[in-house]
């Protein structure tokens, strides 16, 4: 029973839920230890701080050194664990997502890394975020968990089932990330996917829910709650949310936010390759790596410390209290003749004896404007969406207090007086802003998510879409300008509305002139392909005649083919061929053969070292005229060595003894044969050798094929050959016609191609003529011509053409 | 500059968003016009209704005739203009999405239909909803636009981008009918894709968020509301809104849902299939189309009259007032030694002087349950959404009411008392089972929009999940329930964690038996393919030795091919080619041909009358002995009608007038021809002259040819097909190694392998040995032996074979 029950167990392991639950618990455990952590080091700042508060020095030492050193120690360690912790891990994750294979970024010590440096960088007060780093800790943690469970049954070793969970992590680790689960798959969703597969969607909404609900019961359990709420809970009041008139301000929050965030973008660019670009601060910083951090927390700190500059800041409040103001229920500008506004508690950061609040946000949005920018680009484990997030909700802020100040009784003029929110307004500006930097919409459920309220919702609407129209004409998505900063594989979006990519072809971008393999050529053949062209992929055809498409051939399967046709091992074989007539019985126990030197019987450098004394001899005796015949060479075999050899050959086990053993042997026996041999064979002899083998037919048996590479046609428009590639997730493919390869297209063709088609500078687009040609119907044309060459070949190859009535069907026209 | 304004005007028409603005309001006119009718048909009722509260007999009568008479009207408008108007409309959309053409779903008539008809229907009462039609609606008005704005230019004409708005379209169907973008775009995404292109979610989002803003904006100008809030605005307080405590509730809600779920699909099919089965009441329905409706809605309408039956159920209730006070923030049952509730205005319905609410609930769930189940087969433009959502609700309040009943002072137990709020437990129930019958977990998101409050978002996320994992192990969603009745081509959903689907490939379901048609086969092996295969896409292949797929090619054209090769048209020419050697002169001016009856001369009709009289003849004189040549046989045309002829050509025009009155012309003349030579053809003379084309060579260069159709390998998974398939909308895909044409897999078999998988009844699916296949590495092998074959081939066919040191590259083993 105990048997049976274990078994069940393990069955139920491979079933997709409690991978899912597993996952959300995980995750959950490790955002809610990090927040923890988190708001320890921040109390441990606040407390430093104000402990210190009889000298300002002391206090401004306190401030600024507490920071310093933990980003640095962030830095430091992620550097030293695992680089590819740095940042945000989206971009990686987009990539990931889309097939490409990103070494080390799913490991362990990745995981760690940014686990511990992300809490680091966050305790430091920075403005930093935790979204996008959560969401790549969410799918290592996947990637993890599912190798920890491929222990218990064999479910866990499918590539395609792993990338779905994969995709339901990011979900989770945005939904564990701000307790929003609906937001959290829409997030993930628009960030990594281009093409979305339906029925994943519920693991996503699975895993995020219980990921959100044990993250939230955590807090509940550790008193720090009542009940189950939102994050940043707003109580504005639900009769009368907005008035249809404060609709143009949210507009106007959107659009600005749309140029916000493109000049976000743009700026956090500029800064990391003006770093790159600067050779000597560049090379500076290579040797110091922790330089850089040490540098820019210290500037944004001292500008932050709350009795210099950042009383005019709100330089005290961290993240999260700066949000909870900002979300912030009452007015904070005069009201009319109303009493003054008391500003209570961490409130009171917002005030300023000297200057009012409209000051205080102003230089608030400016100053982390720059500052986020330049955090984000700090090379420790760092998302930018939260400080962003923070500045939008200032942005909104300022707006929100400017309309209260502008009618102090609200605008609607009815009966009942309804005053506008500016917490509202606070809550539009950080899902446009937000969105404008990440180019989603799904900001918006976050907002509803992390506030609990949803009455703003179309207000919120309407400025997530402006600023998105805005931004995504401006410039690309901030993970996008990563990806392209870091030169990963991508595939860019298609633009809004550009019809003309409808009209753009295969056959308009295509690679015509492309190097392949035919099924009968030579091994010469393949050299010169392998020369000529640095494709990864050839394609196999039938002949150079027909070129009908067989499969595709990797590039390493070619040159290892031709490597194995011109190894030395097949040298020593043509050479033991070529004596065994004469000297059959010898050969034929090929075991009693001695080596020469003894520098290469020990194991397994014996063939690097063989090598070496080759190519020096090729060079020393580039013509040498020699031309005895290799017949009878083997004679002069070295007999210094004999006893030893000799021992090893007699020592030698029996087939049925551990073949592993065995083929090592043999390897070494064959290598000592082509040693005594190869030597005895003269470079020229060699190069002779190889000139025949390379006239032999290629033999593909042991190449590995890939039988069905993916075919497009020359009419497939650019949309659709961009549809697929993203939903395929292919890295190239053939254009055939009928059977007839006649090109190839490129991830990198169709990069050029959309990237000329969106900005203007197209490279090989010719949208004029493209579009002219889509009137004439073109399509069966050029593939009657294509196919009727190949009939014509068919035609004349393989039967003599019949004379007679068939083919005359054109002379019907009477006259 | 009149006309430059106007070129940049219809530039702009051109342009996505303009697009999608006018598909927005124009919806948000139709939705709210719509509504405006529904609510006007209702108070009718509900007027006439009180205005008789002399007479119940009157009073009855006014009750159910009003909604029969409605009904009627409805279906027998929907019967006459447009029936494919009938019914929610999803299913259809999703085959329509997945790239299936149906035909007359898109159009004017069935746009009129459904409008008019569903205002009917929802004006009469029945429990029936609007979400289904509105998707519906919202395409054709979405494909109506398309072809309006394309008289101002091409850019409408493109078939990929109209289906992309018709998958925004959805989401504004949705969206504007709840007044819901979010939820609307999300639960269109859901219900019609398995793929969805993340680069068209802004257009749903763009679409429906305008639309539901002018909808609701409508609302406030006709000063129904004060601003823009929510549909059904629920006022639950903010600060704690459940107990953690009051999950498990929650839970049960969710996972009853999900039996009930499961349990109205069930009933709503088998009601359609017994309707369908009973051929006596088939053949009686059929005849008298109009009675099922009006016997249904006269059933119902009975049962829900007020001071009948209906008082225990809130029969005089809408469905919109239903759900207004399913989501009332009270507490109906009495709690502890509190004063009674009072019931005020239309709370009034719930309360039954001679019973309890709870009694009422159970009463209104069971009744409306099979009522809706019931109301849903109506042959009226009809979606189920509404009845289900209010059902749920309705069961999520006896839940609540319970709770609270049972827990009079809340469960919390701590300093604050906070009070169960049973609208609470409405909201989720509602979300559970509306989610429950269409699988969908967005209704979560539409309920929070609905409601204008997403403070429960935990509780409705938990139910909806549970609701969905109990339901989709059950039964298909509804949508997909209509689908396999009505026999739709559609494309099963992989179910939720079965992995042996990585297990299973291709080629344990693939057809491998396939006729194909090869580039050098003859007329009679399309004739014998024709016979022999009924599939609709015949694989072109190079031989039958080489089998290498060169494209594939339609049924149709290759019956083209045949009937053209076989036409007594080219049997004329045939005739005209040997009788020229003796008789040149007078054939090359075919014009002067006469015909030979007068009534072949009336233009059209003239091919099929020809037909007509050949078929008799072949018949009349099976074995004619008859073999006069037919060279010299044109000498006994008739001369009856040569003055009428001569006519008719003299005054043809040349090649330099219009083309196609020219070709009309020339076709009209050959025509003539034929008629003249065939009859002079003897039925034996034709076949034989038949049979002798047959053996000619095909000719495909006049054929539409496929030229890279989709292709899989032997080894791709069951799971990898059914992705490729749903991704690509493919129909069928060929399977090939290396170019061979090894078998074809078509959505039949994929249909039959999933759902063999999924209920055990494994068809061709042989998962154990599939299993233990995978463990061995046969990929490579399989592989290598095709392409050995195929290099042998290559080696034998095209060069003779060489002898020599390449070829042994086995014997290396030193012994």
């Amino acid at each position: 029973c105990a048997l049976q029950c274990q078994r069940f167990l393990i069955s139920k392991v491979g079933e997709d839920w409690v991978f899912l639950i597993l996952l959300g618990l995980v995750m959950a455990l490790v955002s809610w230890a990090m927040d923890f952590a988190i708001a320890t080091c921040l109390q441990a700042q606040k407390w430093m701080y104000g402990g210190l508060d009889t000298n300002v020095l002391l206090q401004y030492m306190a401030w600024v050194t507490y920071p310093t050193v933990l980003i640095t120690f962030s830095a430091g360690f992620t550097q030293i664990l695992a680089p590819q912790a740095v940042g945000s891990g989206i971009p990686e994750m987009k990539t990931i997502l889309r097939g490409v294979v990103l070494k080390e970024y799913l490991t362990l010590k990745t995981f760690v890394a940014k686990v511990i440096g992300l809490t680091c960088a966050l305790g430091s007060g920075m403005p930093l975020g935790k979204e996008g780093p959560f969401v790549h800790i969410a799918s290592m943690c996947a990637a993890l968990l599912s190798r920890f469970l491929s222990l218990f049954g064999g479910f866990y070793e499918n590539e395609a089932r792993n990338i779905e969970m994969l995709a339901a992590a990011c979900a989770v680790g945005v939904g564990c990330c701000f307790a929003a689960p609906i937001g959290g798959v829409l997030f993930s969703i628009e960030v990594t996917s281009t093409f979305f597969a339906v029925r994943n969607y519920w693991r996503g909404f699975f895993a995020a829910t219980f990921s959100a609900f044990i993250f939230r019961v955590l807090a509940v359990w550790n008193k720090d709650e009542e009940t189950i709420t939102a994050l940043f809970k707003t109580r504005f009041r639900l009769d009368f949310p907005f008035d249809l008139q404060e609709l143009p301000a949210f507009a106007v929050i959107g659009i600005a936010s749309g140029f916000g965030g493109a000049l976000f973008v743009y700026l956090n660019r500029k800064i990391v390759q003006f770093m790159r670009r600067q050779k000597a601060i560049n090379r500076f910083l290579m040797k110091k790596r922790l330089l850089f951090p040490a540098l820019v927390t210290l500037i944004i700190s001292t500008l932050t410390f709350p009795p210099g500059f950042g009383q005019f800041m709100a330089g005290q409040l961290t993240q999260k209290d700066t949000l909870v103001t900002l979300f912030d229920n009452q007015t904070w500008a005069k009201q009319g003749i109303n009493d003054e506004f008391e500003y209570l508690g961490i409130l009171e950061a917002w005030l300023h004896p000297r200057s009012n609040v409209f000051v205080t946000l102003v230089v608030f949005i400016l100053m982390k404007f720059w500052m986020s920018a330049l955090a984000t680009t700090i090379p420790v484990p760092c998302g930018a969406f939260m400080p962003v997030f923070v500045i939008g909700a200032a942005f909104g802020r300022l707006v929100g207090e400017s309309m209260a100040a502008w009618f102090p009784d609200g605008i609607h003029t009815d009966s009942n007086i309804y005053r506008i929110v500016p917490g509202g307004y606070a809550v539009v500006g950080a899902a446009a802003l937000s969105g404008a930097v990440t180019h989603t919409v799904s900001t918006a459920v976050i907002v509803f998510e992390l506030t609990g309220q949803i009455s703003h919702i179309l207000p919120v609407m309407i400025a997530v879409i402006l600023a998105n129209a805005v931004a995504q004409s401006l410039q690309p998505s901030l993970y996008d300008s990563i990806i392209r900063i870091k030169k990963l594989p991508y595939l860019p979006e298609l633009g809004w509305g550009h019809h003309e990519k409808y009209n753009v072809r295969v056959e308009d971008i295509m690679v015509r002139d492309i190097r392949y393999v035919t099924l009968n050529c030579k091994y010469r053949d393949l050299q010169q392909v392998l020369h000529s062209t640095k494709m990864k992929n050839l394609p196999l055809v039938e002949s150079a005649e027909s070129m009908i498409l067989l499969g595709s051939i990797e590039r390493a399967q070619v040159g290892a083919l031709l490597s194995a046709q011109l190894s030395p091992h097949r040298r020593l074989m043509a050479l033991r061929q070529k004596a065994l007539p004469e000297d059959g019985h010898r050969l034929s126990d090929s075991s009693i053969r001695f080596q020469i030197s003894t520098e290469t019987s020990s194991g397994t450098p014996a063939r690097a070292a063989l090598r070496k004394p080759l190519k020096p001899a090729l060079k020393r005796v580039p013509s040498s005229p020699a031309d005895s015949p290799p017949a009878g060479s083997t004679d002069h075999t070295g007999i210094a060595l004999k006893s030893l050899f000799c021992a090893n050959a007699a020592t030698e086990p029996t087939e049925a003894q551990g073949t592993a053993y065995h083929k090592a042997k043999r390897v070494r026996i064959s290598i000592v044969e082509e040693m005594i041999l190869g030597d005895k064979m003269t470079p020229t002899e060699i190069r002779e050798w190889e000139e025949q083998q390379l006239d032999q037919l290629v033999d593909f048996s042991s190449a590995k094929i890939d039988p069905a590479p993916f075919q497009l046609v020359e009419h497939t428009s650019l949309h659709k050959t961009h549809t697929i590639f993203s939903l395929l997730g292919l890295d190239h493919a053939f254009v055939t016609s009928i059977g007839r390869l006649v090109g190839m297209v490129s991830l990198k063709e169709l990069r050029k191609a959309i990237e000329g088609s969106l900005t203007g500078k197209g490279v090989k687009v010719r949208p004029p003529l493209a579009s002219f040609r889509d009137s004439t119907a073109s399509t069966s044309e050029a593939d009657t011509t294509a196919l009727h060459q190949l009939w014509d070949r068919h035609q004349h190859h393989h039967m003599p053409r019949e004379a007679g009535p068939g083919g005359d069907e054109d002379d019907d026209t009477p006259k």
